[in-house]
């Protein structure tokens, strides 16, 4: 088993102490790609350190890239490309390798073949939703910042209302208005620093005795709130236009959690119909509310916009949600809702006294992005940017032998599409094999939360069997010259031999 | 009664076209100081209107000093001093009255003789415990930030992890080691936006099935907090050495939150003696935690720095908690908790999900300021700066006859004190004679969660009388050249006559 000596660690923790071991390691070559590394039990114990510390030391080479995991197996340390094994000295431990990755890599981009993998960084990562930090308007946003340091330094130093400086408050309203069609004012927009925060104002204002219907499959992360929070959830299976409503009348829910523009991960988009027949829910008691959570209808990419649910709700039912961490850049920790009227007064008396999340200068710098027109232009950019991702890819999957084996659901909706794959792997298999060329997959069955719940949790949730072999595609990360080599490695890992 | 016509709304929510009206009659002097407004739902009904669009109309004008509320009375017209009744042209929307009255204050203070009131603005809060954001170094932070955006652009838009970036992390550790004698690791630090949000986390690591106990009195809004969250409460009552270990340990809770530093607002700090029963306290179960909230010890003004409870902790039971958002200004969110080793493997499992809430950009930024050594420089500053004013304050009242009827309280310990008066006027009195000259004031026992509970809902809750006529004093904001008239008002409101 490796082993280190933490006798020279200085100032550093120990898990930093160990995270650059492995990683200097590595970058040495005296561990080699597909190498397996020690159990994290096992390491800590062999090391004498706490398993945290090599959870962490871990989980900060996973997010820079140089190890992978395979779920029930383990962790693995990743093809790392020759061109980024620079001398020692270039690595200072504030630079993450992913930049520099993504910096050489178009510098030494001409050079690559497409489809010559050795030449491509190993990595490449179909799980993670989040959108291309590539894209964001960096100089135009720094540009901002930096005319609201100037010119805002007594508005900045002004606390803001709980719900959100007024400013940022009326540049939503005016841009749901000019163009989503929603008719909101300000008062009913609150501000906070990620939907996830969001959710748990939203679970203090509506009532932890609630029981809370989400989609199932769904996002994980979204049921991950409710259940840190200790509510009653209700599982509803979904069908090819959404939430089944008769599921969710007989589950004795209370507040629905819906995402019917762009279901995750499923890609389902719900019908006008089924909209009316939702909303005809929530009208039928008097506590029952909709979460609509529209967290990318920006990226639709084929069609009409769809009008959400809280455009079309006549009766006050629907608190609507949406990001701009998802839109603009996660690293930007903003997001919003639209509270129904007549939730006002008991979010006031209730919530009130909660501070803003957000700190008035990103408030600001945001309300200046949408009010002067570039959020817009950057969305319709980025709509643009995304669609060619995505026929890059269909493309790649049409010109090689695994479009033979595949078909593709929703491709229109959002930044991800589902990919059913003709096989007979299981999709344990499907992931492992892909995770060992440096894949990182994710199956639609694993996003089933009824069937991962205690057997006799709830018998709704005992209905459905999850759909196997359906592959989730999260494209906005996915560099155009690796598809081809991507879409290839698949095929090869799943039907070669 | 006061009416208007929405006529004329335009692209104005209603709220703020209400708020726009009123503010336009006060300043136009048609509606005048000391005048009562129409009660909220009596004008919202003559309007037709909602009652939120009159409460948002009347809060905006509060915040901006417009209006000021007499508990169980109503509102009342600020007294505006005549230089503040610039022509209407030059009251732009945007820019606040209270940036205009600090700024205008400063060219017209030469010309003022301290103790004639007609010359200083009436309105003087001595309720709300905010730091003075005039003293926040904006011109040094504005550098800060312009230098993390074009020399950190990498870094900002890496996604940064759930506890906040390392950088911030490390920055905090080295601070706590150097100034606080706190020897922790970066991985024991989580970074938050507001403690607010903290408190949130905490309930979801230790359990919402748990029994907290708060001090009492004590600050109200962690009390909303807790309540909001629908967790069982214990008011714990104080003696002059803190929470009573008697009442706590009979109480049955399992997390105690307590400020041993400097509590808000009796101003008590917990000796040492009782700092070492209290973590004997939670010591006696494996499940029960302190969570010491040191919201200012930067600020103690006299004294050697007391040792933290986690830093005299060797069983690993208490989480340290502390913020930014009181040290250097109240619109930058960032706060930080620092967790017990044993509960670190738990975070990671339970809430290790959940994304950092504050953007990378002011986290790099707090982290430069930090490590630059700016932080510690400022607090100095700040507490050379709060103990001219305090100082200023005490020879105020030591000059003027209210000094025979008081007796002041813990003085040294922070940004507030409590002042004892010798009356038979009611609390209710105190502050409502206060208010009718326009300052802001609360009574101790308005502090009382207990006294404020149902009558049966907890027998250790029953136990304690509030402190009368005990008067707190959050001098942070107060202007020098306000305070003997200040004194002198009070003691004519009080003792004139």
């Amino acid at each position: 088993m490796l082993t280190y000596s933490f006798e020279n660690l200085g100032s550093d923790s120990l898990y930093e102490y160990l995270y650059k071991c492995i990683r200097s390691d590595i970058l040495e070559g005296k561990i080699r790609a597909g190498e397996k590394l020690p159990s994290k039990r096992g390491f800590a114990k062999n090391l004498g350190v706490s398993v945290i510390t090599v959870e962490n030391a871990y989980a900060q080479l996973m997010a820079e890239g140089y190890l992978y995991s395979v779920p029930k197996s383990g962790y693995y340390v990743a093809e790392i490309s020759r061109y980024l094994l620079t001398p020692k000295s270039q690595i200072g431990h504030d630079s993450s390798l992913f930049a520099r990755m993504n910096r050489e890599q178009t510098l030494a981009s001409p050079d690559n073949v497409p489809d010559v993998p050795k030449e491509l960084p190993a990595v490449v990562d179909l799980v993670s939703s989040r959108t291309d930090q590539n894209q964001f308007p960096f100089t135009l946003w720094a540009r901002l910042m930096r005319l609201v340091l100037s010119e805002k330094q007594e508005e900045l130093m002004i606390p803001a209302p709980g719900a959100g400086v007024f400013a940022l408050r009326r540049a939503i309203a005016e841009y749901l208005l000019q163009y989503q069609g929603m008719n909101v004012t300000e008062d009913q927009i609150i501000i906070g620093a990620g939907t996830e925060y969001l959710y748990g104002l939203l679970i203090q204002l509506l009532g932890q005795d609630k029981k809370y219907a989400l989609e199932d499959p769904g996002y994980v992360k979204m049921a991950k709130v409710y259940q840190s929070h200790l509510v009653s959830i209700a599982y509803i299976p979904m069908d090819e236009g959404g939430i089944q409503v008769d599921a969710l009348r007989s589950s004795g829910a209370d507040i629905l959690h819906v995402s019917p523009s762009h279901h995750y991960p499923t890609g389902v988009t719900t019908p006008i119909g089924r909209r009316y027949e939702l909303l005809g829910w929530a009208n039928d008691s008097d506590d029952r509310y909709i979460i609509e959570d529209d967290y990318d209808c920006e990226f639709r990419l084929a069609g009409r916009p769809i009008p959400s649910l809280q455009s079309i709700d006549r009766l006050d039912k629907v608190i609507y949600m949406n990001t701009f961490t998802k839109s603009l850049a996660s690293t930007i920790r903003i997001s919003y809702m639209v509270l129904p009227k007549r939730l006002l007064a008991r979010f006031q008396e209730r919530l009130g006294f909660y501070a803003c999340t957000v700190s008035n200068f990103e408030q600001y710098t945001l309300a200046e992005f949408i009010h002067k027109g570039y959020f817009e232009k950057h969305i319709n950019r980025m709509r643009n940017y995304y669609r060619g991702k995505r026929d890059a890819l269909l493309k790649a999957i049409s010109q090689n032998p695994l479009s033979e084996k595949v078909h593709i659901h929703e491709a229109d909706a959002g930044l991800h599409f589902l990919v059913q794959i003709d096989t007979a792997l299981s999709d344990q298999e499907l992931i492992s094999r892909a995770a060992a060329c440096g894949i990182r997959l994710s199956c639609l069955s694993q996003y089933y939360h009824a069937s991962q719940e205690e057997p006799d949790s709830d018998p709704v949730n005992q209905m459905q069997e999850p759909i196997r072999h359906a592959v989730l595609v999260n494209y906005s990360g996915l560099e155009n010259e690796k598809m081809p080599w991507l879409v290839q490695t698949l095929y090869q890992s799943w039907y070669g031999d």
